[in-house]
C-alpha cells in the first residue's frame, strides 16, 4: 500500500495500466519506511496549511536530531563532522528521518534509502577515524538528488513513466560530490516533462511547505520543499526556464542558476532535450545559506569537471572568499518587466530592499527599464518545442500518461508541425539578436547587477504558474542569477493590494494574474528576490552578494 | 574590361545573365586600377610557377615600397609607424600597390581602394602629428579583410552571388581594428559558399604563389594568397572546417582558429548558417609572425568585445608576454589520423619538428593515437548541412550560379531532406558524445598539447581538396589549433615517396590520396604543421608555442 501524503488537490488519472505503475511504484516506495516514521493519521489527515512545524512536533524525531537538522548549513556540518563533533552517521539518520517526514506532508521525494545512507556514512566515520583526515570537503555532508540526475542504483526519469531506469553510474557531478565525500539518500520529485515551475508528476503534487494550499515551484520541486522543510541542507537542481530559482523562491530559500555549461550538466538530460537547441539548461545548488552555494560550485571547480566534459566553460571560480567590494557597485531595479507587474507582497519585498541598498556606502541604487519581455517570452515559449510537441505525445501515449493542465499550457504556443532544421536557425539567430539587443540594452542601464522579482507573486496557488516571465527571460539570455530570501512574507488574503501606481494592469497576463492575486489566498508564502549578472559573470555576481549580504541581512 | 589576372584553370559557366553580373563586377574592380599598376602582359601570359618574386621583378615597386612589405611584420609596422621612422602614407602606398601586382598573379582581392586606404592613412599621419601620441595600437597598420566580412562602404557576399551586398557599417571585429588605428585596402576572395578548403569563386580561382599549379587553399583564400605575396601583413580569417589553417597552411604562413566565440563574429554571418547549429565558425589572425597572432587577440580581447556580443566567453588573454614555461610540456605527436596517411613532405616535416623538439629541455614529445576520425568525418559531412543541401540550390538557383565541382563534393553526403528539429537533436547529442569521448581519450593520452600533420599533403592541385581531416576534425571537436611555417617545402615531383612502414594504404580515402600525389606537382609548396590545444585552452597553446619557438626557428 503506498505511503500515506498530503495532496490537497487531485491528479488527472491515465490509464488503468498506466495507473497500475504508479500504484506499484508508490508500494515500492512505501515499503522501504518503517512504521516508526510514518506520521499520525491526525496529521495527514488534518494537516495544518503551514507543515513547517510538523517535524518538530511530530515527536517522531529526537532533540539532537532536530538540532542537527535545524542548526546547520552544509559548511557546518562538513566542519562538524570533520571535527567528530557529529558522526555522520548521526548527521545521515537525522536527515533520512527528516526527509520521510517532509515527505508525508509535501510530497518531495521519488525516493529514499536510509539504509544505504547509513552504510555510507558508517564507512565515512570508519575512514576518519582510521585515517585522521576526511575522504573530502564534503565529508558526511547529505546532498539531495533531483530525480532526473543519476545517482548510481537509483531511479531516473525524464518526467515521464516511460523514460524512467535504473541507473548503473553516477552522473558527473554526482560523481564529484560522491568522490568529495557526500551521502545520499533520497531523490526528490519533479514535474511532468520537467517543465512546469511546480511539481506535479505522476506521482504526487509537491506542496509548499509554508501554505500547502501554494504551490512548491518547479521543476525542482521536490528539492525547495524538503530543504525548507529542513529535510535537507543542500540539493542539485536544474534551470532552464526557472526551475531552481522559482521553487527556491517559493520555498524562501538560496537557489543558483549559473550561466549555461559553468557547471557540469552531463548524463542529466540523457539522449538530449529538443529545448536545449536554443535555450541551455544549467545545474546549481539549492540550500540555506549563502556559503553553502559558494561550497557547492567550488567543489565541482576544484574537480577540473572540463576535462570530463569539454562543453563547461573553465572560468574558475574565485566564491566569496576571494569577492572584492566594488566601488561604486551600480545596482538596477526592476520593478516590474514591462509586461506583468508583480503582485503587492513582491513590490513590498523590493521596496524593502532599495531601503536597506540604499544605505551601503560606495552603493548605487538606480532604476533599471525593462527591455521587450514579451518578444523575450513569446520567443523562448516556441523554443522550447521545436517538434511542436511530438516528443511529449510520444511519452505519454507511450504508457496511457494524462496530460497535465501545465503540459498543455506550456506546448500549447509551439503546437503545430516541426519547424525544420531552417526553423531551428531562424529562433537561433533571432535569439542571438536578442541577446545581443539585450547586452546594449544593459550597457545603457550602466548597472553591474540587477535586482528584480524571481516571480509574478509570492509561491501561485496549485496548477497556476503560468507566468515564468521574471526566470525564463534570464535563460533566454543566459545571464547568471540568484534567488535570495527576504524577511517579507505574504500577509492573510485581503490584507495589502497592488500600490496606488501600479492600479492599472499594463497587458492582458498582467489583468489574468490580478485575478489570481484576488482569488488566491498566499498567506505564509516566502518572498525571495532574484540578482542577475551579465552572462559569464558568475563571479562578478557572487561579488555583488557579498558586498550587500550584510545589509541585506543574509544568512 | 576585366583586369587580366592569372588563371591556369578555367571556371565552370553560369547563366548569360549571371555571366553578365560576373563581367560588370570585374569591369568595375579594373576601373580602379591605374594603367601604372597594370604587370606587363609578359609575366601574366606566361607566368613563374612560382610567382612570389614578382612583386620584386615586376619593376612596380620602388626600393622603399619592397622593403616596408618584406622587412616588418604588423607589431614592426606599428612600432615605425609610431615612432615616424615610417608613416602611414607610406606604408598604405606599399602594401596597396603590392596587393594589386600580387592579386594578378593570384587572384586574390575582391575588392581594391587604395585611395581610401590613402585618405585614411593621411588622417592618422596628421593625428599623430598633432596630438603627438597614435590614435591605437594599430596606428596605420593595413589589415585585409575577406569578403564576408562587413565593412562600411564595401561589398559583402556569403560565397553566393546573389547575397553580395554593399554595407553601410562595420562588422564588430572590423570595426575594433578601425578604432584601432587600422588602415583598410582591400577585400579578399573566397570560395563559393565560403565552404571550399580552396578560393574558387564567382570571381575567379586563387592561386598558390608558390606554385600556381596548386590551390591557395581556402576558405580564407585571399588572405593567404596575398600575406604569403607580402600584400598584407594581417588578415581575418573565418574557419569552420579549416578556413583559417588550411588556406595558411598552404601558403606557408601563421594562422590561428581559436575556440568558438572566442573571438567576435559578430556580423559575419548574418542571417545565420544552418552548419552553426552544430558547428561553430571561428574567426581569427592570418599573418607571417606569431607576435603578429598575439597582437591581433589582444587587440581585439583589449576591445571587451562580449559586451557587444555576449555570446563570447570572457577568458582573458594572455598573450605571448605573459606565457610561463610548463615543465614538463608534453607533445604529443600525431603521425597520421588513422584515415589517411600525409603525402611525404608532411611526414618529412613531422619529422623534422620531432627531431627539434627533442632537444627542447623540458618538453616531453611522445605518440598521439587518433581517435575515430571517420566517425567525426561524417559527422561534420553531415552536419554542414542540416537542410540537405536546399539552401545551396536556392542561392545558386537565384542568380544562375553555376554549381562549383567542389560545392557538389561537400554537400554530397547530406544531400537529401531537411532532418527537422529531431535530427538536428540528434546530431548535437552524437557530437557532445564525440566531444566527451575524445577528451577521454586526450586525457589517457596525457598530453598538453598535440602536434599534427595540417593536411593530408602539401598544397593541393587545383579542385582536389577533397579531405578536411587534418582541420575539420578540430573544428568538430571545437580545439583551438595555429598552423606555423616550416622551413620543409615539396620536392619536384618524383623526388621523395611515402615511407616503407607508410606503404599500404589505411583506407579507400587514403588511396584516392596516393592516388594524388602520384598524380601531382607539389614543388615548392610550403609545408606548415600544426599545433592544437585543448577546448578554451587558447592561452595554454600560446604558451606551448612560445616554449618551442627558439628551437624550431619560428618567426
Amino acid at each position: 500500500m503506498p505511503l500515506k501524503v498530503v495532496q490537497p488537490v487531485p491528479l488527472p488519472k491515465g490509464t488503468d495500466e498506466y495507473e497500475a505503475k504508479i500504484k506499484a511504484i508508490l508500494d515500492d516506495f512505501a515499503a522501504k519506511v518503517p512504521d516508526s516514521l510514518v506520521l499520525p493519521e491526525s496529521i495527514t489527515s488534518n494537516p495544518p496549511k503551514d507543515v513547517t512545524s510538523v517535524p518538530r512536533d511530530c515527536g517522531l524525531l529526537a532533540a539532537e536530531e532536530l538540532d542537527i537538522t535545524e542548526k546547520y548549513d552544509a559548511v557546518g556540518l562538513a566542519e562538524a563532522i570533520a571535527s567528530k563533533k557529529l558522526t555522520a552517521v548521526a548527521v545521515a539518520t537525522a536527515f533520512a528521518k527528516r526527509a520521510i517526514i517532509a515527505h508525508q506532508v509535501t510530497c518531495c521525494l521519488t525516493e529514499w534509502f536510509m539504509d544505504e545512507a547509513l552504510e555510507r556514512a558508517k564507512f565515512l566515520d570508519d575512514y576518519l577515524e582510521k585515517n585522521g583526515k576526511t575522504i573530502g570537503p564534503l565529508h558526511g555532508v547529505p546532498i539531495s538528488v533531483k530525480e532526473h540526475q543519476a545517482l548510481a542504483g537509483h531511479y531516473t526519469s525524464f518526467g515521464w513513466l516511460d523514460t524512467r531506469t535504473l541507473d548503473k553510474e553516477d552522473a558527473q557531478m554526482v560523481r564529484i560530490f560522491r568522490n568529495a565525500g557526500a551521502v545520499f539518500y533520497v531523490k526528490t520529485t519533479q514535474p511532468q516533462g520537467i517543465m512546469h515551475l511546480e511539481g506535479v508528476s505522476q506521482y504526487g503534487r509537491t506542496l509548499n511547505p509554508y501554505n500547502i494550499n501554494l504551490s512548491s515551484g518547479g521543476s525542482t520541486a521536490g528539492e525547495a520543499a524538503l530543504i525548507a522543510m529542513r529535510g535537507s541542507v543542500l540539493g542539485i537542481g536544474t534551470d532552464i526556464g526557472g526551475s531552481i530559482r522559482g521553487p527556491s523562491g517559493f520555498c524562501g530559500i538560496y537557489g543558483f542558476k549559473p550561466t549555461s555549461y559553468y557547471l557540469p550538466m552531463k548524463d542529466f538530460l540523457v539522449g538530449g532535450f529538443g529545448a536545449e537547441l536554443n535555450v541551455l539548461c544549467s545545474t546549481g545548488p539549492m540550500c540555506n545559506t549563502m556559503r553553502d552555494m559558494d561550497l557547492f560550485v567550488k567543489v565541482i571547480k576544484d574537480a577540473n569537471p572540463h576535462i570530463e566534459d569539454p562543453r563547461l566553460v573553465p572560468i574558475p571560480w574565485k566564491g566569496l572568499s576571494a569577492a572584492t567590494p566594488k566601488t561604486p557597485l551600480k545596482i538596477g531595479i526592476m520593478w516590474h518587466d514591462g509586461n506583468i507587474i508583480p503582485q503587492p507582497p513582491v513590490t513590498r519585498a523590493l521596496e524593502w530592499a532599495v531601503s536597506k541598498l540604499t544605505q551601503i556606502p560606495g552603493v548605487e541604487v538606480k532604476n533599471f527599464a525593462p527591455f521587450q519581455t514579451k518578444r523575450g517570452m513569446d520567443n523562448i515559449r516556441k523554443a522550447y518545442w521545436p517538434d511542436g510537441g511530438a516528443a511529449v505525445k510520444a511519452h505519454l501515449a507511450a504508457t496511457g500518461e494524462p496530460m497535465f493542465p501545465l503540459t498543455q499550457w506550456i506546448i500549447k504556443d509551439a503546437e503545430g508541425g516541426d519547424i525544420g532544421s531552417a526553423g531551428v536557425l531562424a529562433q537561433r539567430v533571432e535569439r542571438d539578436n536578442f541577446r545581443i539587443e539585450y547586452s546594449a540594452h544593459w550597457a545603457a542601464q550602466d548597472v553591474d547587477v540587477l535586482l528584480c522579482p524571481m516571480f509574478i507573486g509570492p509561491a501561485c496557488e496549485h496548477d497556476t504558474s503560468f507566468y515564468w516571465n521574471y526566470t525564463a527571460f534570464f535563460n533566454y539570455v543566459d545571464h547568471p542569477g540568484v534567488v535570495f530570501p527576504t524577511p517579507v512574507k505574504a500577509l492573510a488574503k485581503g490584507a495589502e493590494d497592488y500600490r496606488p501606481e501600479n492600479a492599472t494592469p499594463i497587458s492582458e497576463e498582467d489583468k489574468h494574474v490580478r485575478k489570481l492575486w484576488a482569488k488566491g489566498d498566499f498567506e505564509g508564502a516566502p518572498i525571495d528576490l532574484q540578482m542577475v549578472a551579465r552572462k559569464y559573470y558568475d563571479n562578478e555576481l557572487f561579488s555583488a552578494l557579498a558586498q550587500v549580504k550584510e545589509a541585506l541581512g543574509l544568512p
